[in-house]
């Protein structure tokens, strides 16, 4: 087809963009061609953006329809996805023969290939701002796949989420461009003539990249593979979580029209949805054609990933258990509320969620005062109270559980030791089949071993430990040991102690966890913005990738070089 | 102990190499700081340097003594080297309990770490440079443990190694600094007050580097992963070849130095030299203290490291199978003289040597007429006859064979198919009792599949095949096949037809090989220079990674963030 996005639109339009996200990535200053509010689309907002009206009615209109995307060796159609605000979605997507579909997705390859860093990222960066531009109707698409609460569904699934996109994009073409296309070399041989060479240097895409998606942030935890694969020269093959496909099936068709019209194979992305119990990711991974896979999941099946798809680039962020280390405060008030801010959020279901609070058993020093264990626990518990006591606020934090393992997890914990805060049932108002609960939280002796395999287990879900220590010396030691055997996606810490906050970074630096300190006000320690903070570290059991960096991007191309005698 | 070596020295000794490599392997052109020519070292050459007498001199000092390294966890010793040119080394080395020898090594992690990524380069820098001062020394250690003939164990024993070593510690620095060390965050709030947070940025090392030597190569493919381990913040123990100890040896030796003159805990480098058929490589690759892995050797050591080593960073170089693709040539008596060359260079003893030569059966165009098949394959051997007709200008070329397998195959290939050009025995007039034999050359027919087990396995030492294939367009999809399933470090071709050129560029960049293009004159398809060509490309079976590129140094770090409120 002739192609309607010309390299020079596709410049004009996007270039700056991506050279903002160049100079930020070097900076780490706050930056983001995302708006977060609502209201910054549709009418008077982004330029062909959809309103909130327009998205819900975007996502109505895909509710019971079969959503075609025009795949090769598609052989049936699959869905069933239940939101877990009640509704069934009733969309049903293609399911495909991968041996039609993986030999075609290679087709395009070579042209892509030869399309260069700079025009795929270009593309890419179209496709996301596509993406952008229907953020309301993802919003819902997340929101009911996913259980968020509609803002943090359209945030974290929205704006976020292609912040994180283009983050990967700006990345990868940062390293693409590192070498030169091509080079003069001449090597002096004293009075004989040089030698000489012309070089020429390409990057080449490794093969079929595979996105394995997650139930809770399909978006937010799909984009970065998604294009940092894709902008490396790489076909990729998106396989939704069986609970959350709606969100990435939107943004796979988006993809397809624009490679189309970039006059590339739209086949260059494509959507791999399973019929139930099918179990495609353990097939697709590994298949000789898939060359790198990107995983959001447990830590079994990540697990199983890196030992079994030996033909591939894994990248994995899996489970992990957070920690919060509580020494001294000089704000206990902020302390108090950004920490019953952080448990609460989506009902505690974020990967960065802290789950184990370490509290000295003789207390604290703060600004109102000692304060002992007990003190400490259940003011904590008396502050999520205070954030979660209007059931309409409470829903729209919390979201609803994603599943019922979470439901189950939560009404089990009180069988872990003494229930410091109880969960409770929240009722939704617009949607009354939705599960909500507040958090509960737990007291653990830390300094009884035999109680420790409750707090050394990651629990999925709106679950925190309020575990007693001996001091913050075995707290230290506690957290050391926490991310070394358990991961960690994120540490949090409350110090006045420049002795203590020394140590706790040493541990940080030592065992490879992104740490935050004293944290009081409105930044809390499960949220991290693209371009300025890393989300994992790869460096520890939580995750073998740190989104974004170098390391996450520069082994999914490699550089083929011709030389020739000049 | 006082530093020595203070930072503000190493910079101004430093700095300006760092940043002229740098530079360099963004334009890919021509430059090295170490000389290849002998005469560049000692009295009025590099200062400080030793020249060739004093080389020697220094290299005859050592031999027959224990090699003290002062190293922890010492519980005896251990040697046997003896020279492919005959005489027994005699050198017996520290053998280490690594029990107490690893727990060691991470004792001066923190410092090196908190050093930061400019430091770690220049006391890379001035480890590179103290190697530099002794390549006489480390060229008769290279050669009487390689075999390589003295010129080559010169060359790329020495300064190409160096060349290897500072790449691999100017991609190293970029990667580390790509990131800023600290950063001011403010996100604007609407008409509240903007978020602030302030951040740092500590690029920390994975644990410890595993480095396991060869036995052709003990510098050159040692060094990359040495230094590029070292610079990113790693300690690194580097384990040699058992046939290959002495050059690797000289290096610790030296990195110790340096690192304690410059304030830094030697035991950051140290040695693990094995007790004859101990199997130490199994031992360390599977310790969990073993977070990173260089190794350059057979395939099945380096598949078994890729799937068992699966707490460390992997990166090998394994074996493949080299082509040249011979279609057609305006420059027959530089074709020739260049192959005949490549063939014989260190007895085909390089991983990038061309092994398989697919010529059409019905011939090929040149500038002196039509070949057939069976001429080309004839001359070739004459050129090899011509090259290596001088036993002293043979033995200068071809070294001598590196152990009795070597040996065993060239007396083994003719029974493989009709042997074009036998192999003769050379006499090394210093050496007797060196085995030096020159390349031998069989015939295959690549049109039968019955005779593909030949030319489809790596045969390495002097063996060629010269393989009748049925056209070039069969050569060209032997050539991919064997990239495909056997891996390549190197391709080679000529043509003088530019379809036939873009045909063979293309299979290359499919399958992820370097190609070199109608090499005539004095560059080969087996050399590679260092800040401009890469070796090997990381995405076919012979490599898992190439010599040097932001993939082989990226994720040998991780970054931690710590944030603060502002």
């Amino acid at each position: 087809m002739a192609a309607a996005l010309t390299p020079q639109q596709l410049s004009e339009t996007h270039r700056p963009t991506l050279d903002q996200a160049l100079e930020t990535i070097g900076t780490r200053a706050y930056w983001s061609p995302h708006p977060e509010h609502p209201k910054a689309y549709g009418e008077g907002g982004a330029p062909g953006s959809l309103g909130a009206a327009e998205g819900k009615t975007a996502f109505d209109a895909v509710l019971n329809t079969r959503f075609d995307l025009d795949q090769p060796g598609t052989d049936g159609w699959t869905g069933g996805e239940v939101s877990p605000y009640g509704p069934e979605l009733g969309v049903e997507y293609p399911h495909a023969d991968i041996d039609v579909l993986l030999p075609a997705m290679k087709a395009g390859t070579a042209a892509w290939r030869a399309a260069g860093p700079e025009t795929r990222a270009l593309v890419c960066l179209e496709i996301l701002s596509r993406i952008s531009a229907r953020t309301h109707e993802l919003a819902h698409a997340v929101m009911h796949t996913s259980g968020q609460a509609f803002m943090m569904a359209f945030q974290a699934g929205g704006p976020h989420a292609q912040d994180r996109g283009l983050e990967a994009v700006a990345y990868a073409y940062q390293e693409q461009t590192r070498t030169p296309g091509s080079a003069d070399w001449s090597k002096p041989q004293g009075k004989r003539d040089p030698l000489k060479l012309t070089k020429t240097f390409t990057t080449s895409g490794r093969g079929i990249a595979l996105v394995i998606g997650c139930n809770t942030f399909p978006t937010w935890n799909g984009y970065p593979g998604l294009f940092a694969s894709l902008s490396t020269g790489n076909p990729v093959l998106v396989k939704p979580h069986p609970r959350a496909v709606l969100p990435l099936a939107l943004t796979v068709r988006i993809a397809r029209e624009v490679l189309a019209e970039a006059g590339f194979d739209p086949n260059l992305v494509a959507l791999a949805a399973e019929r139930p119990g099918e179990g495609i990711a353990k097939t697709l991974a590994v298949r000789p054609e898939i060359r790198i896979i990107d995983y959001t999941g447990s830590t079994a099946f990540g697990d199983w990933l890196e030992a079994n798809a030996r033909q591939a680039q894994v990248y994995t962020e899996k489970a992990g258990v957070n920690t919060i280390v509580v020494d001294s405060t000089d704000d206990y008030r902020g302390l108090l509320a950004n920490v019953a801010f952080s448990l609460s959020l989506y009902s505690g279901q974020m990967c960065t969620t802290p789950q184990n609070l370490l509290i000295p058993r003789d207390g604290i020093t703060t600004d109102a005062g000692p304060k002992s264990y007990d003190e400490v626990v259940s003011d904590i518990a008396a502050a999520v109270n205070g954030l979660l006591g209007d059931d309409a606020r409470a829903a729209a934090l919390l979201g609803a559980l994603v599943n019922p393992d979470v439901k189950a997890r939560v009404e089990a914990a009180g069988e872990l030791g003494e229930v410091a805060l109880p969960s409770r049932t929240v009722a939704n108002a617009e949607f009354p089949d939705a599960v909500v609960r507040t958090p509960v939280v737990v007291k653990l002796d830390g300094t009884k071993t035999d109680e420790d395999a409750a707090y050394l287990s990651e629990c999925f879900g709106p679950v925190s430990f309020a575990v007693a220590v001996e001091s913050t010396d075995a707290a230290l030691e506690l957290l050391r040991r926490t991310i070394r055997e358990k991961g960690a996606m994120t540490v949090g810490a409350y110090t006045t102690s420049p002795e203590v906050e020394r140590a706790i970074e040493d541990v940080c630096l030592d065992e490879s966890a992104q740490l935050s300190l004293n944290l009081t006000g409105g930044v809390y320690v499960n949220q991290t913005a693209a371009f300025s903070d890393f989300h994992g570290s790869g460096g520890n059991p939580a995750a073998n990738a740190a989104l974004c960096d170098a390391a996450f991007v520069a082994n999914r191309f490699r550089v083929v070089e011709v030389r020739r005698q000049a």
